[in-house]
């Protein structure tokens, strides 16, 4: 199942209206922190978390929603994470319903979240698998348009044009794309954009290793997850999507401790006054800790992809 | 004391190798939050709450370091706040030694923050002027360059960098400018680059009217000072050369209450996902509450002047 530059294309067209241009900010690499004998390069962090619902996952959603008739019932999800924002954020937009399930172990702040975006709230299970069964059985009883956190084609091609937008700002392919890696919704469209003309180089945190096992097994397979970034980069499989652009487009797929997303995020406060949840700072935390290392003169792109966080974490 | 379009562009030429260029960013202008009767008009956003040191204010220090001979005593200020990170900041930046002196009622994570950043931190004083009186003895003393918070022709010129940057970023001047006035560096650099072209609207909370009681009294008085931006925007008297700018190309000046200042601030973190200090916040509190009315098709910059902030006052 492949996303084209088409359907990237057609979803930039559709979600225009909607999501925001956000800025791609070129950094002076010496106030990246980055080790000494690092060749000079150019970084370029595309700010994302500054998007609508505080995450890229808007740009899919809106187009899941609009490349669909929505039925009279609306939308339903099962998500307590940023995907749930996105979709009761794109729901209310567009004056469709929305009925979000969530887990009983979700916080109760994120479905306050959840409820002040107009969105139905129902906690069903005790755990994801379970509220998500739970989700597909009353869409089948209603009939709703249900969206996925990552592996759907139209969230594909919506994270997609994240990447779109970043050859325009730059006026060209970079040579390096780094971001990471959940369910693979935002790197499966990035790569479906840049193809072989960017190396995008998908950053995994040790403890939620979806693609790296994937890659090791050869095909999805089911990991364990846990860590500082669970809370968004948490899915337990790859997607099918994600897996098939990775495997013809993703040249490298690389873990980093928590040790090193946390001080990476930590710097990204204190240095450069970016507040963003752990996930968002797995590229810098790439590069600061060696794992990545840039080439003379490079353009690299920094995805920077989410602000869903209680600023209070990063004291 | 006029700063002339020469005096900016050569200190333009003097910093870029050592500050960042900030991101102009165009917002929906339904994402702002705005009265429902607003005209549609073209909202920029200035982030310059991402300049190196967390403030514009590293443009006035370096500028005014780098256009002065450095004594082997170094470099002194009296400062709490912004002004002595940036100084303390540009100080380390180019190797020399940077004194500061805080009042006993400055707070100990800022004189830790100025330690850090390699200063010798003096504690004079119970409160700034007494700080200010034992640091000018001091100078007397040692022969030091003092750098002033915001009344020197190189600080309000480096501050008037941002305006340049601005214009280049848009192509051309915008049609209004919106920014905070404390001891008024900034808004001066802004108005001398500007001059006619763009309308400069200075804000300022009620509780610290420097401008306009200057205004009011048609010459520069003192003030008392309070609320939630005191802590950057405190001074007790604008600056003889913002007073002089001012009157020259200032065609507004606005109060705003804290009320609106913290709903802006707030509201800049929960929709826009930007943590900053109250007084980045009230270009935007101009516009949410009515007291300032863009006209249709306007293209209108706010300046997002800083982001040092316990980010857990944004809860």
């Amino acid at each position: 199942m492949h996303i084209t530059l088409d359907d990237i294309e057609a979803a930039a067209v559709r979600i225009a209206p909607h999501v925001r241009e956000t800025p791609l900010w070129r950094v002076p690499i010496d106030a990246l922190g980055l080790p000494r004998d690092t060749p000079a390069f150019e970084a370029w962090l595309k700010l994302e978390h500054l998007q609508l619902s505080g995450c890229f996952k808007a740009r899919g959603m809106f187009n899941r929603l609009l490349a669909n008739t929505i039925p009279a019932s609306g939308v339903i999800a099962a998500s307590g994470g940023n995907a749930g924002i996105a979709t009761a954020l794109a729901a209310r937009a567009l004056g469709v319903r929305a009925e979000v399930f969530v887990p009983s172990v979700s916080s109760p702040a994120k479905r306050e979240r959840l409820k002040a975006l107009g969105a139905e709230v129902v906690v069903a299970g005790e755990v994801y698998a379970e509220a998500l069964q739970a989700c597909e059985a009353r869409q089948r009883e209603t009939g709703a348009l249900m969206t996925h956190a990552y592996d759907q084609p139209e969230v594909v091609a919506g994270a997609g044009t994240l990447a779109r937008e970043v050859e325009a700002q730059l006026g060209g392919a970079p040579d390096a794309v780094l971001v990471s890696v959940g369910g693979g919704g935002l790197v499966a469209g990035i790569a479906a954009w840049f193809a072989s003309r960017s190396r995008v180089i998908a950053l995994e945190p040790e403890l939620a290793p979806t693609l790296s096992r994937a890659r090791e097994a050869g095909t999805p397979v089911d990991v364990s997850v846990a860590g500082i970034a669970a809370d968004s980069l948490g899915a337990r499989r790859i997607g099918q999507i994600a897996w098939a652009v990775a495997q013809a487009h993703v040249a490298q797929a690389e873990l980093l401790t928590d040790d090193a997303i946390r001080a990476a995020q930590r710097f990204m406060w204190t240095e450069l006054k970016l507040a963003v949840e752990p996930a968002a700072a797995l590229p810098l935390a790439a590069l600061q800790s060696g794992v990545v290392r840039p080439r003379a003169g490079e353009k690299i792109v920094l995805v920077v992809c989410g602000a869903n966080l209680d600023p209070a974490s990063l004291n």
